[in-house]
């Protein structure tokens, strides 16, 4: 971590600034660690400040990286006061990662310098522990939709499948939902965030789980489509359509590879059964500390794939009022290729 | 609803705007219904648009109010086209809803007129139908409690009691927890926002619930601290200040008060006992499809209490790698004074 603030160093150096407040609350965990409500950090060319307030007195206070200031006022006021008492003459800052109001406020006392996703450089390429978190979180996620197949029945609603699902990852470890858990069937599942409710799970019915557990911050994705008892021709062959795709972009991935290239390889097998206009959203997304962080997978992406890379890869086709289907999985994209992070098998389930 | 977009319409009458972007996720919630991680909302003098992506593309379709507008492009583009097709030529907007970033490239397109809290003066005070939501929000939450007394033993975790509890509201139809539940003991209770961990309750611990459930998007706040076999007298004591506390606020709550008289009237009683310093936040907050949203109960707070605002009451003392005490109900203020939603007791439980 010290090294990644040697890197916020060195690019505020490079802008003459002297200075950087960074909002972000994953840039924030990733660099100390920590999770609250109300904190920001701003690091200077040889100090680094930690700053929340009463309710997170104690635990800013707990480690050693930051300076520990328990704020009293606004965030806003505090921050000023802080850059004024530490004489600083440009601060950087993401406007991405502040509300206008309260950039504004901060303009009006101090110099600030623009300069977009600070740390996103740093974050894009996972650093090994990263990764076994990442790797951990998806196991989590894995062990519990394996249990939970077990113990769908029909006649359940969408909504105690999720509750089950969210249960078993918070037993095996999950710090909370990657996001909203998706568990959803027939036509719910043609929205693809579709929500869970209390509709019941009938035989024949499909049913979309989209869900990941939380490991020491990071999370873990995966999306699968599974048959209740059987399946019909038309869905079947959707089915082995949409893991066509999955598979076709998947032999895609490696280094140096552009993520609209990845994207097409996908669109291409819609697009060959003229169905590319129900392919309603784009082709996948780094994970990370966020659910969506960079790289996107779509189809003007102009990012090249580099190894240490984490991305979905989540193909789908939605049929309104009917059904959905999306099959994904998390890629470490690797020296040569890329590796599945997911233990749960593509080929459709039926229970 | 149809009466939220007259008020609002009346708002941007006298600031002579002719529209308004709405791009806070609960206010667009309260007018729409609608939940997505990428929406907002445009109303004008006549029309009133909903903006989404393809992933929410049918849910934005399946609702009648507004007109549905599936974007392609990203959201501020989509704004500035939309409101050029429109005519616009001064949009009001909140600029603390709003990134810097965003708000620079609408501003240099569009006139906007800052206007913040736009929604406050309607969500402040609350309709029958979302009283009755917090109401079956806390109903929920309460039945999650009372089951899981029976369940807690000596050895489990206190992620463990966290999952159980999460499990059991949304079982009884909770949407998502109401925020991070937190469950924790003795030294973790003196972070007034602690996690809950891999931690074993023992005999003699205390365990502080500080959690809710959500109901159509409304939420419940709730917290409790309970003894494990027994308590100490100091522990007992601390409780018993921190429970008289409550009380004396409460007592003050009916409309036409301060929010910071009541505030003082939990903070005198610490203040006799030389304890102020331990009691480390504000007193209270509002509660409705945010879990903290106005009006603040501070120190500082210059509102007046109103009929049909909900509140909490939530004093608390935190001795630092100790122990924290906190007792929390949420008040529904009446026309003569308030009523808990709660019916869970505040009188110290021991399991």
């Amino acid at each position: 971590m010290n090294n990644s603030l040697d890197k916020i160093r060195e690019i505020i150096g490079k802008f003459d600034c002297d200075g950087v407040i960074i909002n972000n609350n994953s840039d924030i965990r990733y660099l100390s660690g920590l999770k609250s409500s109300n904190i920001s950090i701003l690091v200077t060319s040889d100090k680094a400040f930690v700053l929340s307030d009463g309710r997170y007195k104690y635990m800013i206070e707990r480690q050693e990286l930051f300076t520990p200031v328990c704020i009293t006022k606004g965030m806003c006021e505090s921050l000023i006061e802080l850059i004024t008492e530490q004489k600083l003459t440009k601060v950087m800052i993401d406007p991405s990662d502040i509300s206008h109001k309260n950039y504004k406020n901060i303009a009006e006392q101090i110099n600030l310098y623009d300069y977009e996703n600070i740390l996103s450089e740093l974050r894009i390429i996972k650093r090994d522990e990263e990764i076994s978190n990442i790797i951990e979180a998806q196991r989590i996620a894995d062990r519990a939709f394996t249990d939970i197949l077990d113990e769908i029945s029909i006649g359940m609603t969408t909504k105690e499948i999720a509750a089950l699902l969210d249960y078993k990852m918070a037993v095996y470890g999950s710090e909370e939902p990657a996001f909203s858990t998706i568990t959803v069937n027939e036509e719910e599942s043609a929205d693809c965030h579709g929500v869970p409710s209390e509709k019941k799970i009938k035989s024949g019915d499909l049913i979309l789980f989209d869900f990941g557990a939380t490991y020491n911050g990071y999370r873990s994705d995966i999306t699968r489509t599974i048959a209740v008892e059987s399946i019909c021709n038309e869905k079947k062959d959707i089915y082995d359509l949409v893991l066509k795709a999955h598979t076709e972009a998947v032999m895609k991935v490696k280094p140096g590879v552009l993520c609209s290239d990845i994207d097409e390889a996908a669109r291409k097998c819609f697009r060959e059964r003229n169905l590319e206009e129900y392919f309603i959203h784009s082709l996948g997304h780094g994970v990370g500390l966020d659910i969506h962080e960079a790289p996107v997978l779509s189809k003007k992406s102009e990012t090249v794939l580099k190894k240490g890379m984490i991305i979905t890869i989540e193909p789908g086709l939605y049929f309104k009022d009917k059904y959905g289907i999306r099959i994904e999985d998390t890629y470490l994209v690797t020296e040569n290729g890329c590796k599945s992070l997911t233990n749960i098998q593509k080929n459709l389930i039926i229970i």
